[in-house]
């Protein structure tokens, strides 16, 4: 089991994205909550992902999840089955998709059984899915040290309860401004975090686009503005690049629910705020596919150059 | 002349506000670009305020500001004229005001004419106001070593060719994320920046509301998030105020053109947010005519605990 020590497990979406934004329309790219999860995760730690995908998803992209150290035994492949399939777009505010499609698929009858190691793992992130996917699999971890989560506003909107039931489960929140006014009913940073602490996470991490993120910790916080990419093409799956960014180095530090303190918080914000930097100067994961870790250090030097005062 | 050294020359309006916001309303409070900035620079160094008022204007107002240090001697006080008056509303996006009504009154016919000493001044802060006015004062100020602008949508509209010459003119422009956008055509924060630098200002402050502000000097930045006021009750004023603080800051070190350096910057930054963090907390500048001292050093501290990586 030691080697679950220093890894994370994720389960999520695996899909087919088609996408349109200012900068062009891409169709059926590979996508997914903890697809992008997994890949910016992986910089930083061993990951094991849960999912499902069709037997349309390429093989290939499962073989090159695995070359990053990304586990991916958790994946049920269903034969007759076709991948999740979602479509949006976004309009010059880029900080909002308008989902034009969504075929479930696969996803309609997901039913993730872990593996005994799977059920060993000490950091699980319940990347963005149907929150009662997100308590099956969390009810099958024997004794997790650190749990998070993400959502979106869908579940916010048609699942509350089981929502709400989750948070009171988790240690860590990675949530969007617009879906945290959702939940708490203001668009006040402080007070939306505080409002979602008493939820249950301790730890809430206010992503916010194009402006950053900032996170909460107790009563205390680290603001975060965006590294400014030069080139925006497509913000899918920034999020979950961030989470994984931020879970990856924590996971990676072997912290824990009660050892994390600010100042890991603030390395791991900085590290997912450089990330999805990243993520959206390309459709789809296409830029952070072909991200070498010099390429990550190099802005995560020049982020912190921009924002130390 | 020796005492302009260390003092600031600032034109802009003076105002009556009537302000709407989910908070509230009030009728016709002390408002106007060059009254809050004033307000905010004097608490770093003395400033001299060139103006114009009808006789309907509080003296009681001009008294608190020569007590604040402000220098009212440039302020015309027409005897048959009112004073300008502002009408405006905010709904849930603070962000952004919508004008309701604007009368103009003694702004009419405002010919500012300076005065000797004022003529020698070093530092300049042409504070919102029609551009062609703004040049005015400029041309009358023999020597300036720093000049900065400031500037809103409406001019951009009507006078881009006036507002562009002025640029021309200055050293450092503080301008709204969306001013920035009309005048360059991208909403891209960098390369706004590079478009504004490429009209004439070496340093460009970018306001971003609630999300904080970036200052680009050459290639390099600063990103500052704004603090999370627990209570926000009308932006009016912010933008203004924060460069109060921020040049008030600038001119208390004795910095030109020549001499400003990045990290200066950030700290005049810094200042700006959280000067402009208090403003926002009361209607009109009935919070920052009551700031203490202490009050402006303690939330400083706390925010630089709340940016520092």
């Amino acid at each position: 089991m030691t080697q679950n020590n220093n890894s994370i497990l994720t389960v999520g979406s695996m899909a087919f994205d088609s996408i349109q934004s200012p900068a062009g329309k891409v169709d059926q790219v590979l996508g997914g909550s903890c697809n992008y999860f997994s890949i910016a995760a992986s910089f930083f730690t061993p990951v094991q992902l849960i999912g499902v995908v069709g037997n349309d998803f390429p093989t290939s992209h499962l073989e090159w999840l695995k070359s990053r150290g990304i586990n991916t035994d958790g994946i049920s492949i269903i034969p007759d089955g076709k991948t999740f399939h979602w479509t949006g777009e976004y309009g010059n505010d880029l900080n909002e998709a308008k989902t034009l499609a969504t075929d479930l698929n696969v996803f309609e009858t997901f039913n993730p059984q872990l593996s005994e190691p799977q059920k060993k793992a000490n950091t699980v992130f319940l990347a963005n899915i149907d929150p009662d996917l997100q308590h099956q699999v969390l009810d099958q971890v024997e004794n997790p040290s650190l749990i998070a989560c993400d959502s979106m506003n869908l579940w916010i909107d048609i699942k509350p309860d089981s929502l709400k039931k989750l948070l009171e489960r988790v240690d860590i929140v990675s949530i969007n401004e617009g879906e945290a006014e959702m939940l708490t009913g203001t668009r006040h940073l402080s007070k939306a975090a505080e409002a979602i602490q008493a939820m249950g996470p301790k730890v809430v991490a206010l992503k916010r686009g194009e402006y950053g993120a900032s996170i909460f910790v107790g009563n205390e916080c680290f603001l975060a503005p965006a590294y400014p990419s030069p080139d925006v093409k497509d913000p899918t799956g920034a999020g979950d690049s961030f989470a994984g960014a931020m879970m990856g180095t924590l996971v990676s530090r072997n912290l824990d629910r009660n050892s994390i303190t600010l100042q890991d918080l603030k390395e791991a914000v900085v590290h997912g705020c450089v990330f999805a930097s990243f993520t959206v100067e390309d459709f789809g994961p296409a830029r952070i596919m072909k991200l070498e870790q010099h390429e990550f250090d190099s802005r995560k030097e020049t982020f912190l150059g921009m924002i130390r005062v």
